[in-house]
């Protein structure tokens, strides 16, 4: 046998390029099924969203999986089916529908498969009397409950970030990497790490790519990556994840850590244009509006950001002289820089050194100080990032003044003992900022399969 | 402070957009310096490959990273500079170097940052006595060595490969997913499975995303993922890793396998084409041609492999009969397909049900058979692929036929239960098609950090 691509190849008219008065054939499962006396409604479920058909009891007709004619009522939810029919146009445009200026009148309806409960879950009807049940119920079953349109729309909308973040860079120049998760050291220190035997050593699930990036960027300049992290959280809130994809960059040959600030923000951008273009069904579908992110984006030192705060009478405390941001201060800055600068995003650079990671650049200003920031974004930190330090003897100084043994970390001071570039970067929470663009409260229901320390299935 | 995006968005002339005659500004790390009596030559070395620039006594200077004027012979290897100068015709066409038609005249050089010794690795001189040697010290340094323009050129081949799969995936209506890594069940059965304690329960690190997948066929249609797999090994060969990058694929209301099949090649061909495009320095530098892929890909049943091998007296052996392919058939089969049908693929389709995986579908025709297919190319196999079981009750039985608890895949078989269309889907080894396109016999130099049995570091 010869398989003929050219031939699999030719397209015909598709349910997503059809005009009205085409015929069509379109595949999908059966989100709902209405019958009246004339005939009825399908409501067809495609990746993108839903389609209606129109049944008429004169003209339509219905078979089995074995060719069999049946009857309307034979239908059911979740029901894989073929539909032939004529396009036309949409009776009601329901904004719910993804196809919503067009229906099909049916022709012929074809069972591929069925389910083999007559208890299937209903996608519309997921309404329990608390938001937390009502979680609970479609996280235990989000084998099925993902098949619901808002679940299916949020998951699109992180699917598209993903997607033009990587686009966005590596039209600048920068190379994907593919890092290793099962790691010999912890990146990011802490008690929370995944341990693990292998084959009799012990091992951890990598916290970050951060040592990875790094030797990436002493070869390829500019490296980014898209992959779990693990965090072993012992905490169970609607702000962590266990296992999480992490967007990370990280870029040589900066000048500062403004360049990292302005690529951050000239990426970020691009992400939002891109899911405003592409997803604009899924953002109707959400009621979520994209964020606003003008060309001149405020960043505001920590001290700066307390002082803003203060002054402006903008906090109940006065946090002047704190080490970090409190959330009250996370909250009243962005609401401050949106009603002042229409800017959805702050910076908040030069962190306290003793609250940052041991490869942060210390100011050269103010040694207790780093070169490095976080990214609010409607009130919550979505980013860290900042200048890393490039020299090995600052390494290994900073290391032995933090209590750390720097002949634990051999490769990743032998990168920067054979030259490395200056350089910067950041990491980005695929789950967070999918959930800070939405507007959802969770951050697990931007996961496909949540992982917290209560959920390890489906 | 104000970030000023727009500003950030002005290019100039850049390397890689120059003409001759242009001053140009460009950064990168020493790969090499050769001083001579009029000057000398700096082979700068990029992200995608190496830029000569040549000094001349008499005009060009040279600055440390405090602003103090230096002499060219401070330079050395593996310091990150930046070099003004002006774009001239290169006089050697050096095919080893990525800029090969132009050369650097150097009017400044600035040193932005250092090696600490003075034994930094030579990229060019990675030379032993045996093939072994070299790889472990390769992969014992590897932080270091990626820098090594070969290894440089494997992984953006690779990175190149993995974005053309995701690139025309979605332009065909598949849509990205991610999915846990941490799991409570193993897709693919056998004791290869890592272990790890989850706050107290016992879970594995996924050997595939194959539930996955297909829960997502029930809510996307087409789906695809890019993430790492994981196998516990207990061999160390050069065909094995125990953590590799894998191209899933799984798409819903197909006819059969063909259309899996069909899929692959054309996804194949785009991969191909792209590859043979971006990459043509890479290509050149590693001796590599691309496969050939012709319309008409060669798709044989196992007992048809057997008996074209055996009747055309292409094989030691006679292995009619077997339930599997012999090595030497592997490298036959591809050797015949090439020079009689012009194809370095093979589809190899109906192998026996006992020896694929639960999940595969039965041949109705022959229930001992199975709807999958391996895809060799080359002599490898680089893909196993094929349609899915879609119906609850054949799960079930397939499962109790095989000794399986149907219990322990509740959420598995809930997915079916509550209907999936007829699908299938195949997925494919990162590191193993990239060594297969580039014609590399061991598969972990095409992983940036290989994981075996005796390795976990860098």
């Amino acid at each position: 046998m010869f398989l003929d691509i050219e031939k699999h190849n030719e397209t015909g008219i598709t349910i997503d390029n059809c005009k009205v008065g085409d015929s069509v054939t379109v595949s999908g499962m059966i989100h709902n099924v209405r019958v009246t006396k004339w005939g009825g409604f399908i409501v067809l479920r495609k990746s993108r969203g839903l389609l209606q058909a129109v049944v008429s009891n004169d003209t339509s007709r219905f078979f089995d999986e074995q060719g069999q004619e049946i009857h309307m009522n034979d239908l059911c939810r979740e029901m894989a089916i073929t539909i032939v029919g004529t396009v036309g146009e949409a009776k009601i445009k329901d904004p719910a529908a993804f196809y919503n200026t067009i229906e099909i009148a049916v022709a012929e309806v074809r069972v591929l498969s069925r389910p083999t409960t007559a208890d299937v879950v209903d996608m519309n009807a997921l309404k329990f009397g608390d938001e937390e049940t009502l979680l609970r119920y479609k996280f235990d079953n989000r084998q099925v409950t993902l098949r619901n349109p808002r679940d299916m729309a949020i998951l699109k909308v992180q699917s598209t970030i993903a997607k033009a973040f990587a686009d966005f860079l590596t039209e600048n120049g920068f190379t994907q990497i593919y890092t290793p998760k099962i790691v010999s050291e912890g990146a990011e220190g802490g008690a929370n790490v995944f341990r693990m035997d292998y084959f009799g050593k012990q091992v951890y699930l990598a916290q970050s790519p951060q040592f990875y990036k790094q030797i990436g960027v002493g070869v390829y300049e500019r490296v980014f990556e898209i992959a779990p992290a693990y965090r072993a959280e012992k905490h169970a809130t609607s702000r962590h994840l266990n296992e999480y994809i992490s967007l990370d960059v990280e870029m040589g040959f900066i000048k500062g850590q403004e360049d990292v600030m302005l690529l951050e923000a000239a990426l970020l951008r691009h992400i939002i244009a891109t899911v405003a273009e592409r997803c604009g069904h899924e953002l109707n579908l959400l009621g979520a509006t994209m964020p606003k992110l003008p060309n001149e984006v405020p960043a505001w030192k920590l001290s700066e950001v307390h002082e803003i705060l203060f002054e402006n009478k903008l906090c109940e405390a006065d946090h002047r002289g704190e080490d970090d941001l409190a959330p009250e201060e996370e909250r009243a800055i962005c609401k401050y820089a949106l009603e002042k600068y229409g800017s959805d995003f702050v910076f908040v650079t030069h962190f306290p050194s003793e609250h940052r990671a041991f490869y942060a650049m210390d100011d050269p200003e103010d040694p207790t100080l780093t070169l490095s920031f976080d990214l609010l974004m409607r009130g919550l930190e979505i980013t860290s990032g900042g200048q890393r330090i490039h020299k090995e003897a600052d390494y290994r100084e900073k290391m032995l003044r933090r209590g750390m043994n720097p002949d634990a970390f051999r490769f990743y001071l032998d990168t920067f003992r054979n030259g490395m570039p200056p350089h910067g970067g950041f990491a980005i929470g695929l789950e967070r900022i999918t959930a800070c663009f939405l507007g959802i409260n969770n951050v697990k229901e931007c996961s496909m399969f949540p992982r917290d320390i209560n959920r390890v299935a489906p």
